[in-house]
């Protein structure tokens, strides 16, 4: 299965928003549909993005002939999103070969191999990895969603808890749940049961006492932007998961695409966290007009990161530069 | 306002349950009707719960003339939940007063004046406490729900917020959310709200990033047990917010009565913690039939704790006997 694809003609993705309850494929024929699954979260995560994107070109080729309109198209693509990197640089990949519609679909096609290919290779290295560091049967806890909803196929962290289960050299997966949005709880338990893997879920806040309690033989999981310095921007909760592993004297694993290290990000202190207010996590839960604090992401100083795991290689940010594992 | 009360002959009581929705008080007549607000959570909370026995003490020595059924009533109460030991402690201590109602009331009456002294005396050691290691306008981050919910009033942790409120020395209030069952988004937020007192709720995993980011001037929480070598049992979470607290060198307080002290228990590694099962973190979120892993508690152990305040002294449980702060 993958999350998107090109098939007779059209794109065809899962859509999220109706995960986990249902499982529903959307066939996409037209540019102004594939916006909206796009600004809807239909489709998510960077990768899967830049690849919606990149079908979306040829889609917009296929649909429009003249130049005005279709260039009118690319550009409502390339800002369906503000902030995903990944959507633009895919849209302007394909655009550059239009007005031709077989060397689009051919460019964006290619886009979406790449991230395949790419998807196989953190696992492959991740695993191997996990295996050097935890030997055989680790028993690993992830967070937030890094699986193949957020790329084409298995995903970044997550690919390499598939990888290990195909070794048959997982000893277990804690995914944790991921508040206030639950893409642990929601899009993470839902691959793990597709993919028949055994697996158990976990308040966010459990994960360092877990590894304390000896439960834990590796904490993995993505990153947003990987700094210079080595420091990890990713999803709120992974700082607090690191603090818990260095405790627990267990490996902190980060597996990311080449592409989010940012060499122009000096340390994690010079990242803007982004806070997306109060609604998320108040909730229908609190008091009517309780405020929150609700960053989205958190800094995992490169001291606590283990290693980190591309498509390329394996490394520790680490100011001592020491290899990792 | 009193969480419980006996007001003109009958036990009164806020329905916890119906929070924070609706502030319903509930006028109970019978020992039944205070049995099934004991058993549905209505009243909630150690020393709420003793107090809601020996109340109900009294309300039996009213309603039951006959020794069999009076005798009847009393094991009823003292039984209506399993693990509360101030529940027992509480029924048993008026009801070697029965059957003289005017006595047995009069003892339920102390009991209740005892827990408002106890709420008093923490809210001044710990208010003394966070003034001391932090100075004026200190900026708090509380877990769970410590406030008069539990007690009679005002509480054990969040009484010394309510406290340094009113000695108009505090900074401002995070309150975390306190997954699964959501104690601190629910509870504290309509306590603090109740008292006008602003704050902010955030995401449970926050906690050791917002402390990273300076955003925090100590943490402040209350114990479940505290074991005889200092390590303290507290709502899971606690132990993650410790680690943060460490990590950015900030205070990190217990606040419980001497109660709670358990000399005959050596340390946390000799406490059972209790797994509540998969239906309250799997919920309605994640796909049917996921399994959670759920340790309603964990362990913070002595090191990381600066300092335990109760009803009648600050200490540190720390081996090297090193008095706080």
């Amino acid at each position: 299965m993958r999350t998107i694809d090109w098939i007779d003609g059209a794109v065809v993705l899962v859509d999220q928003t109706r995960l986990p309850g249902e499982e529903v494929y959307l066939r996409l024929d037209t540019v102004a549909e594939l916006v909206e699954a796009i600004q809807r979260l239909r489709v998510r995560g960077a990768p899967a993005i830049g690849v919606a994107g990149a079908l979306g070109v040829a889609l917009a080729a296929k649909q429009y002939a003249d130049p005005a309109e279709l260039a009118a198209a690319v550009h409502l693509l390339e800002t369906a999103r503000p902030t995903a990197v990944n959507l633009a640089r895919g849209v302007r990949r394909v655009a550059a070969l239009l007005p031709s519609f077989d060397a689009a679909l051919g460019e964006a096609l290619r886009i979406r191999d790449e991230e395949i290919a790419s998807s196989k290779a953190m696992a492959r290295l991740g695993a191997d990895l996990v295996e050097k560091l935890c030997g055989a049967d680790a028993r690993l806890l992830t967070h937030c969603n890094t699986g193949g909803l957020a790329t084409v196929v298995e995903g970044t962290a997550l690919s390499v808890v598939f990888e290990l289960y195909r070794r048959e050299s997982l000893g277990g997966v804690i995914a944790s749940e991921t508040r206030p949005l639950l893409q642990g709880a929601r899009l993470t338990t839902w691959e793990l049961r597709r993919a028949g893997i055994a697996h158990r879920l976990a308040v966010d806040s459990a994960g360092p006492f877990l590894m304390a309690r000896g439960e834990v033989d590796a904490v993995i999981l993505g990153a947003d932007r990987i700094c210079a310095n080595g420091d990890v921007v990713n999803k709120v909760g992974s700082y607090a998961h690191a603090l818990g592993a260095k405790a627990a004297g267990i490996p902190f694993i980060c597996v990311a695409p080449e592409s989010t290290v940012d060499l122009s990000t000096p340390s994690g202190a010079d990242v803007e966290i982004e806070d997306r207010g109060s609604a998320e996590v108040a909730g229908t839960t609190a008091p009517e007009g309780t405020e929150a604090i609700n960053p989205a992401f958190d800094v995992t100083p490169a001291h606590l990161v283990t290693a980190i795991v591309t498509d390329e290689r394996v490394f520790s940010g680490r100011a001592d530069g020491a290899p990792a594992g």
